[in-house]
């Protein structure tokens, strides 16, 4: 353990990020005795009695799971639940102070489709969201369809969903700067996993025409037959122009790359290659796929990446704290609610949100993560749905 | 709903009990770097390759899982998961309060045993101890033993380990007030669930001779042929007069009555029919056996309930807060330790060390769930265990 690292002193300082804390009085015997036997049993049995009591009667409605089985860790893959468990506090401590929702961190020792699913299950009571995280694909794109189904609270994948929220929202705002339509707008999406696949499917549902997906064997073709079920489908409405070959052949005329990939893949010369004044998003975590400065070396016009230490921070964390406190909310309002009918719609609704909250700049297509503009913004887009 | 019961009243005004709080700064864009992306990846790698800092950079160590199947909860039996919560939030908020204990409930929708072992097995990477509750017996025995084996971290049934410490604790408060031998005393435990087996199997370990269990059909005798196989084995160690029959049977000439039953089912006669000055622990919950006033009037030199609004409460909330306590700071100081070697010496130690608190008299034969001495005397008694 290189205890000079700044991150690792910061985690040691408190031997990690969150805690639980008691929200009710506990100091006299009395309290014990509503909080605990003998007064509890009359709570428990309304909730026995008035299942949808539990939200009134308990922290269930403001608790969401964070649930990883820890094989897509931001950028450095499969490293396991343990080693995924400091991104999940950071999550939740992200969710605490932006949104006021309590997370828990449930990193779970299984990778498999089947144990993942019936984990989810089996926690419904005790959450009222669950929040699937850094799961690969193409695993997660089954968990996340059976969950949407199966569950009777709202479940997010946050590298499908969020991911693709924040990246329409950054990409609206950066055609405005550019002053292009966003739908004319040649895109190129290098990483065809959880993050890659949702994107491109965002993308097209709202109405860009020309979008790529390359993986690391080459640009997403029908003429593949390497491709599984999710790249199958996703490419059967995208590659419009029926390109084969290399990330170098997609990126050539280009307007706008986005990588969801690993670090350091392009150079100064691959953003050259593309149109005039592109756009790039290289938002591999920790490490971009390119770095800001050599990308605006390339004649990059507008850079964006992951991460909070540079500008145009496009990550997730913009999206997740409004879009549960919205999705708690709507079920406060409305036990009986659990996801809105038309979860396109609900994305795209939430993407226009985030864009809307800033008048843009090459330097800031979107809001800080802790700009507190942001959750306002999107719970009343969730809650605006049907 | 009854909006008028103040326990009910309590629930409604904080929506539950316990939350989630951020314990390291998150105030600027820098904070956001060390705590997420990038910094955090850093935090990541290191657990990746040395596992056994996870305890000291994430909060897993200082957190408990309060699992649940909601099949019996307090004496309110099968009621279900979501009806267990709020006894579970009680938990955490008693964990937090008395021992800084960070507990997270995880009432869970499934009763298979196979099920409950495989959540808890799943759930290890992300805490640093598990805390099983309301799991009804027989079930309870197989989970606990195939857990305490499978797990490396450490693991309890309060109903059984938690309940069965605090009754040790109380009887040899309540001899030593009597002026009894304990070894001596004839002992009778009604209910021959995991609360009462537990009981059982502990008071013949630390040397009780005359110990007999009655469930709802008699008696435990050998004689019987309905026996499950922890009744059973617990048969052929307890009821040394082969005695046959009902609980009044039992009673006639016991010393002690431990009920872990259900509620109002013993009057002042029943307690009358026992020996000379007898010790009565009517410990359902929410309602006692018997209440104080009536077992008094029997001629009970002692009465316990499980009840913070009685005299006497004899609760494993007395218990649980200190054993965590001593077992994650156990864990800290050698994180390759999971569970003592010698489970009975450890539980035999923490009941010497909770009696030992305070100087018993007939009315507070235990410290209260609320003195500060608890926790720090547990501790030191499990940190002593090897």
């Amino acid at each position: 353990m290189n205890t000079d690292h700044p991150a690792i002193q910061y985690h040691l300082d408190s031997r990690g990020k969150i805690e639980t804390a008691i929200k009710s009085p506990l100091e006299t015997p009395e309290d014990l005795a509503l909080a605990y036997t003998p007064g509890v049993a009359e709570v428990c049995r309304t909730i026995a009695v008035e299942p949808e009591t539990a939200d009134l009667l308990t922290n269930r409605g403001n608790t969401v799971a964070i649930v990883s089985d820890g094989t897509a860790i931001l950028g450095l893959g499969n490293i396991g639940p343990a080693a995924g468990l400091p991104v999940m506090e950071g999550k939740a401590m992200i969710f605490k102070k932006m949104a006021g929702v309590d997370a828990v961190p449930l990193c779970i020792a299984t990778d498999k489709i089947e144990d993942i699913i019936r984990f989810c299950k089996q926690i419904e009571p005790s959450f009222g969201g669950i929040n699937l995280e850094d799961i690969a694909a193409p695993g997660c794109f089954e968990i996340l369809e059976r969950l949407e189904r199966e569950l009777s609270i709202p479940v997010f994948h946050d590298d499908q969903d969020g991911t693709a929220i924040v990246s329409l929202a950054a990409l609206i705002n950066a055609a405005k700067v550019r002053g292009s339509e966003i739908g004319t707008l040649k895109v190129v999406i290098n990483g065809a996993g959880a993050a890659g696949i949702a994107i491109a499917r965002l993308l097209v549902s709202y109405g860009v025409e020309d979008v790529i997906l390359v993986d690391s064997c080459g640009i997403l073709s029908m003429d593949r037959d390497d491709l599984n079920i999710p790249k199958r489908e996703i490419t059967s409405r995208t590659n419009p122009r029926g390109l084969g070959g290399d990330l170098a052949t997609a990126l050539a005329g280009a307007d706008v790359f986005i990588g969801v990939s690993k670090g350091n893949i392009l150079n100064s010369e691959s953003v050259r290659s593309m149109a005039e004044r592109p756009i790039v998003f290289a938002m591999a975590n920790p490490d971009p796929e390119i770095l800001p400065a050599e990308a605006l070396k390339g004649g990059a016009f507008i850079v964006g990446t992951g991460r909070s230490d540079f500008a145009n921070q496009i990550n997730n964390a913009i999206v997740f704290p409004g879009l549960f406190r919205g999705l708690l909310d709507a079920r406060a309002a409305d036990p009986t609610r659990s996801m809105p009918a038309d979860m396109t719609a609900l994305k795209v609704a939430v993407a226009v949100a985030v864009a809307g909250t800033i008048e843009p700049t090459r330097e800031q297509i979107l809001p800080l993560v802790m700009d507190q503009q942001i959750v306002p913004a999107i719970r009343a887009a969730v809650l605006a749905q049907e």
